[in-house]
């Protein structure tokens, strides 16, 4: 499959490059920066770290999107956007893992999704996406006898809490429970609490050292506890998650996906 | 739901009695001991250090079983193939926690199973039980690429390694990859291992202290690591699981169920 | 080593018989309960579910105190401030569970000591009295750019946060670093926080299930993290480490002494 | 403090240049390289990935010795040997992080320290170092009553088990308790192994994904447990602690130290 990278001169853009050169089935055929790079020309595996590849990097879209099956990109709401117009015009898979995105934006992503695939999420990785179908099921079959802890570490650099990935799956097991997660979180305990109340979804963040992100979801009833964690070591795990995707997408009937659809846990 | 209690004098069968009189939806209408018994005619309620509940420890096991509507049996092969039996003729649910059949045995249980619904499992934990399910999804889900690795810690008494659970979990997990646990389940590593090899499902276990039991299963991928994690905390689970089972498996059609079943995991 | 139990009819005071029971070196001499006790003469091993020990429950607190060499106490402050005047004036040794002692108490129990040993600790048990030496060493060692946090998990009765015990481990990574804990914890994250800040020590609790409590401190570096726990897995290790507590005062010279004194962590 | 790094030319080397860069109080003198290397003479700066240096790769050790404070070197044992004697003659300190050494090997390098400062460890990294003090600390006091399991968890391809660090920490839990590991170590728990015995040390070894190593070393009581664990996120932790190493060592009395020397260990 071959596939284009948008973004291609920052550093999620060169990850990307390099996990499409490691992974089987897939080949770099284009590599996109700003009209107003000063990286424009340059070979993209040299810029990666990898040997030439013989792909200059370019601006010229159209050029790049006529002659792929997919395009890989995290930039930012507005290029993603203009993104999928031009995908969804060239009919090819458009993997997006861009976050930001405000109602307009999410209304045109939807509306470039009926001419072409799109996979969209908030966290690219497998395992979390996983995780969270996972939290999701638990949820719906234990009940609210058993009660619903979510923790999280970052590095000391993170700037706000709970992180996004923890009310993602605090969002699960809302949905597991069919309740809205709003409603039922609690996201401070300090002092006189008063007793736990049942249904509570409870949220604790922890910050320290160059922790990339770790989470666990506790599910504690009288006598036993499952925890269910992810443990993320580094960032490739993101690239590697969107060339999954885009291998997914490629033939896929238009329409807008998630990571759950890719791994096939819609039903979970 | 009433419900009889067999190897009531035993530890087991107190703790039974107890978690009877915690549940709701359920009441104790007989229990059962042996014929020889000292505590025949003693009252069941101040046998598991509760008030008197009115029901005399009895060794009449039709008349108990003709006056209720599940039992719930953890004793002896022997013993639970007999009632089995009498529970089959009586048309009542019967649970069995009962560990240790033989292939006889299990086929003496199965033909029961054509009269009444029962529910066998080897650990009437809820929360052992999903987790199953979920290693069996998990593994389906990730295919080989990603390691699979099964921890427990139990108490420094327990003189087998790895524990049952432990290997209802490899089962678990060999069964999501269609594979069979015994060709790829790696029980050693000392000295020189050579790399891991693909597919191989590691047991490690831990034993010290006083530890009721801890199972987890570690998915390793590059990157990342999903963790699936329980922690019994005290027996009563495993009773209050087999109350579960009873509630669940009562108007059932015959049939041979396990915790699976009662969880509705069957389709994870 | 003879000893006595205040609060004999308590679910402390029990426990504290059934451990005397099990324990080498120490035999139960007296069982104290209050001259309004309707237990008053009952056997104390009979009160325990243990075997009959000839030992009555009985409210006469000087007599039990001439004839015993130590006193094991978890009642309440004012209690435990006359027991500590009467032990003092027959030279025994005094062991306090008791918490929630004001500062006039406190006068009281250091005049006590003058006279005779005096153990007393908020948390008897030994793993966290060690670990709470082990965060202060650490902590001391590390410095400031490590980062340190500490989780918390207990049932979902539990009314207050963070735990008395998680505050004893936060003040123990203050007097390593020879901070005031005050000045630097974090007790609440949520929202915008921005990043942490050097020298904080954070807290976070988690409530669920029937967890007796479980403690750990994070000490997180550029790379690399140190997670020091503790589990207690039922209360039991209240009451043993008590009787270690009693062991180790036994012929001591008079003073206030802490679980650090017993353990020998003084210096760590 | 002036460095020289050794093996600059290697994946190890280039790690330390850019640590160096990075750490307060060194600045890199000299990067050395085999009289072979085709890098010799480019910058060392650039050779790391960072803006040149104005320091070129060179292969004249003396030149390199008598302009420096201190030399860092994880390289082979022949090459260590022959470094600590030439650091010896220009009485610098020299930090060793390089492994695999043999008995006539550790009798030149003690040699090597009469005349100046040598620090060498296995593993350079300041969490495990510290660890291991906690470690021995720990089992000095708690004494064979409580049971002690290592647990360690490394990347698919490691090749051995149990791994160097937790037999490390295996000989530091000996030595607290006084007892000579092998003795005691049981490295293998497969079908009836029988009740613990106490005293006995347990090891186990999980293998999967790219864990750069993860280690627990756990104290199991009746009632409690108390968890002691590293987790390394990345190598870059052994460069730093080997710069920690040198800037501590600079200045120092001749004499063979360990990591547990720089952290002020020794007596934990």
């Amino acid at each position: 499959m071959r596939l284009v990278v948008t973004g291609a001169a920052g550093r999620m853009g060169r990850m990307l490059i390099r996990t499409i050169a490691e992974s089987e089935g897939v080949t770099l055929s284009g590599a996109l920066a700003r009209a107003d790079s000063p990286l424009l020309g340059q070979d993209a595996g040299t810029l990666a770290g990898l040997p030439p590849m013989g792909v200059p990097v370019t601006s010229d879209v159209l050029a790049a999107f006529v002659a792929t099956d997919g395009v890989i990109d995290f930039t930012s709401p507005t290029s993603s956007v203009n993104f999928a117009s031009l995908a969804a015009q060239a009919r090819i898979a458009h993997v997006i893992g861009t976050t930001g995105f405000g109602p307009d934006d999410l209304a045109r992503l939807e509306a470039a999704s009926w001419h072409a695939p799109v996979v969209r999420s908030g966290n690219m990785s497998l395992g979390v996406n996983l995780l969270a179908g996972l939290v999701r099921r638990v949820a719906k079959t234990l009940g609210e006898n058993v009660d619903i802890e979510i923790l999280e570490m970052h590095h000391r650099m993170k700037v706000d809490a709970p992180s996004g990935t923890a009310l993602l799956l605090g969002e699960a097991a809302a949905a597991g429970r069919n309740v809205p997660l709003d409603e039922r979180s609690v996201r401070v305990r300090d002092g006189h609490t008063g007793p736990r109340r049942p249904g509570d979804i409870g949220f604790a963040a922890l910050r320290g050292g160059s922790v990339v992100g770790d989470h666990t979801v506790v599910f504690a009833a009288a006598g036993e506890r499952l925890e269910l964690s992810h443990r993320a070591e580094d960032r490739t795990i993101f690239a590697r998650g969107a060339v999954r995707a885009a291998l997914w997408a490629r033939g896929r009937k238009p329409g807008l996906y998630s990571m759950a659809d890719v791994l096939d846990l819609a039903e979970v």
